[in-house]
């Protein structure tokens, strides 16, 4: 490892890039709507890599679409990543995931032209598919292929909003599904994520970036409770099995039971559909996502057992039915303590002050863990804002939080 | 006033009538799915005067499509009425509005064959409209007009869920909105109509009949709640401006104030709207409707002031905001109390047991106030249910309160 030493990244170039980047699929003023294998994605992936083959890396596509740009180490043997994802909600911002593609290729390039070849080959990525905004059940296509997550049914089994096939939409721009294998990798070292926080923890506590050490666990709920639709005027309070009052009882439970835990437990109820939806009808059923997370292992046990007891406890008091299922359950992520605290290190010898947090968001590094060791680093978001045209970061943290990335990656690769 | 005998009626005959007016617009088994001005309600209307004429009734449409069939007195001057309406839910039940109108023709009919000509004039009334089903602001259209209640602009405003206006539904089936202000009536004396419960306070009481001496007063609030619309891992709960945890929190105060008050209170949340209603975001907005109802003026009013005192602690103390507006607003109605005490002296005289009780529902009853005395008759239904194909009233309980309303208006027209 050559000696830390303070490194800068180019500012002008870097907001040129982000700049340009939210131009492939420009939506209003600042927002960008770039869904996997869209035209605007084909021209954001081939905007990608001409900056890569700029640079001098190597350039190559796997086979669903990730990017990788390579600055072969003389050491051979396994390589230090850094990336993130370049499709978007829809809409979303200019900075989630494509901040950290933009990242990667910014810090291996100033590396290469400060400090030449380096010892371990270093990789920028631009992952292909992480919102799972146009196919649903899509999520985290890119790291998935790369640590060889999806299965041979996958590609046609998975349906887009406007009920086409992913294995269809890869066709569409030159991919085959069948060559999906190929896209694994099991000669990863170090993977390292830069992503907005999405979140207003950094803001809150004054500092540019954050060093992430756990990624939370999330399990999304899918809860129906049936009771019995009856007249709103001539059925009296107490005769009612109303679906809707055991689901508001249920919701302020869920959220009052995180809340009272403390951070990092969050959980959220963003949607809800009630049958018939009458104003003058008790309502028949309703059903209701319940999103709940927390990145320790045991907490996150302790929350779900809490909300289920709960949910258990109402339908039964208010003899509602009730049924759910899990249409997301995956385990939270201890990130590698060794990367922690080399970025801990990197910030530290930049100058840059951080705080060590966890990720209530998921991130494709969840599943990089699968192959790699893995971290992040956070960037303050102003607001906590995400997932809107809104989202902003300064290029004063953009700057920082990258410069922390380049002298981990120098410490990683040199 | 002759004096009171025991009065029987043709069940055999009202069997058949129940099952032939269910054939216009029948719905699966035994569901009706007839809103105003359709093809079915025409059929039920053609079939309805088709009746009154074979019962030797004067039989008369007026300006909105209500079918009147009059059985002349001799001493001239205010009529007494009976009747309900015959459109239905989408669908709804055989009984909701249909058994009224059919009871005011059988009793009619009865009385008539067995007592000949009255001294007070009797009307059989098919209301057309009374649920809104097609034309959502159109609720009580028929007992508008006779108490002439439709504004000028009405029928032109008045867009149903399919976009035409009730003006150019009118047109095509022959009616003229113009002429609607020839509907008006100022000569009904009294006004009775029966109804079945649509709730289960007769079923739980053990009685086949109710007297009705108040009609709920209603409201109907649209209620929207705005915070912030966040991401659901890294936005922490602490800091969240989330409307769904404060419409969750709204809807369970608003319903435990109604119970708590006990019957006969009734406060309901049968609709709601998220955005952007995704699992994994905090929404920004939440729509929900409160429907809130009390016969008793002063009770009303205690819980609104409740209702609304609540919406706005809880929305400012979450830090969201909040508006509200009335889509209904609808004062309670007591029944004259002559009226009533005639209706519980009848079913005396019958031998029916009754319970004199509120109505929860809002009926037609309400707007006849308007120019004339008024009371009804309930009839008790199954399970409570009622908006249904299930709605059910036994041929029993039917016939008993047609017994009671065709000695009432023995007692008022002979």
């Amino acid at each position: 490892m050559a000696s830390p030493e303070r490194i800068t990244v180019d500012s002008n170039l870097l907001e040129r890039m982000i700049l340009e980047l939210a131009q492939d699929g420009a939506y209003g003023e600042t927002g960008v709507w770039r869904t996997v294998y869209s035209p605007e994605w084909v021209a954001a992936t081939d905007r990608y890599a001409a900056w890569c083959a700029q640079a001098g890396l190597d350039v190559r596509r796997d086979a669903v679409g990730n990017v990788w740009g390579r600055l072969e180490g003389t050491d051979g043997g396994q390589a230090v990543v850094s990336g993130s994802h370049l499709d978007s909600q829809r809409p979303g911002g200019r900075y989630d995931g494509a901040l950290g593609a933009i990242a990667a290729l910014v810090a291996i390039r100033t590396l290469s032209e400060r400090f030449g070849t380096p010892r371990r080959s270093l990789e920028a990525l631009a992952l292909c598919e992480e919102e799972g905004s146009r196919f649903p059940s899509a999520s985290f296509w890119g790291s998935r292929a790369i640590t060889g997550a999806i299965a041979p049914g996958d590609p046609d089994a998975t349906i887009g909003y406007d009920g086409e096939t992913i294995a269809d939409a890869m066709g569409a721009v030159g991919l085959d599904p069948a060559r999906i294998p190929e896209a694994a990798r099991d000669d990863i070292e170090t993977f390292v994520e830069l992503h907005i926080e999405q979140g207003p923890i950094l803001e809150q506590a004054g500092l540019p970036v954050g060093v992430v050490d756990a990624i939370t666990g999330i399990r999304h709920y899918v809860v129906t409770l049936t009771g019995e639709a009856n007249h709103a005027g001539a059925f009296p309070m107490d005769r009612r099995r109303d679906p809707m009052a055991g689901a508001a009882e249920i919701i302020s439970g869920v959220i009052a039971t995180a809340h009272r835990m403390g951070r990092p437990a969050v959980t959220t109820v963003g949607r809800m559909e009630v049958e018939p939806n009458g104003p003058a009808i008790v309502p028949g059923k309703v059903t209701f996502t319940v999103d709940a997370r927390h990145p320790d292992p045991a907490a996150r046990q302790l929350l779900y057992a809490r909300h289920e007891a709960l949910m258990r406890e109402v339908a039964a008091r208010r003899d509602l039915t009730i049924d759910w299922h899990l249409t997301f359950d995956l385990d939270p992520v201890i990130c590698d303590p060794d990367v922690v605290g080399l970025l801990e290190a990197a910030a530290s010898g930049q100058g840059v002050p951080t705080l060590t947090m966890a990720s209530g968001a998921v991130h494709d590094t969840q599943r990089m863990e699968a192959v790699s060791r893995v971290a992040m680093i956070f960037v303050r978001s102003r607001d906590g804002r995400s997932h809107t045209p809104e989202e902003f970061s300064s290029l004063v943290d953009c700057v920082a939080g990258i410069e922390v990335l380049a002298a981990a990656l120098q410490r990683l690769a040199y």
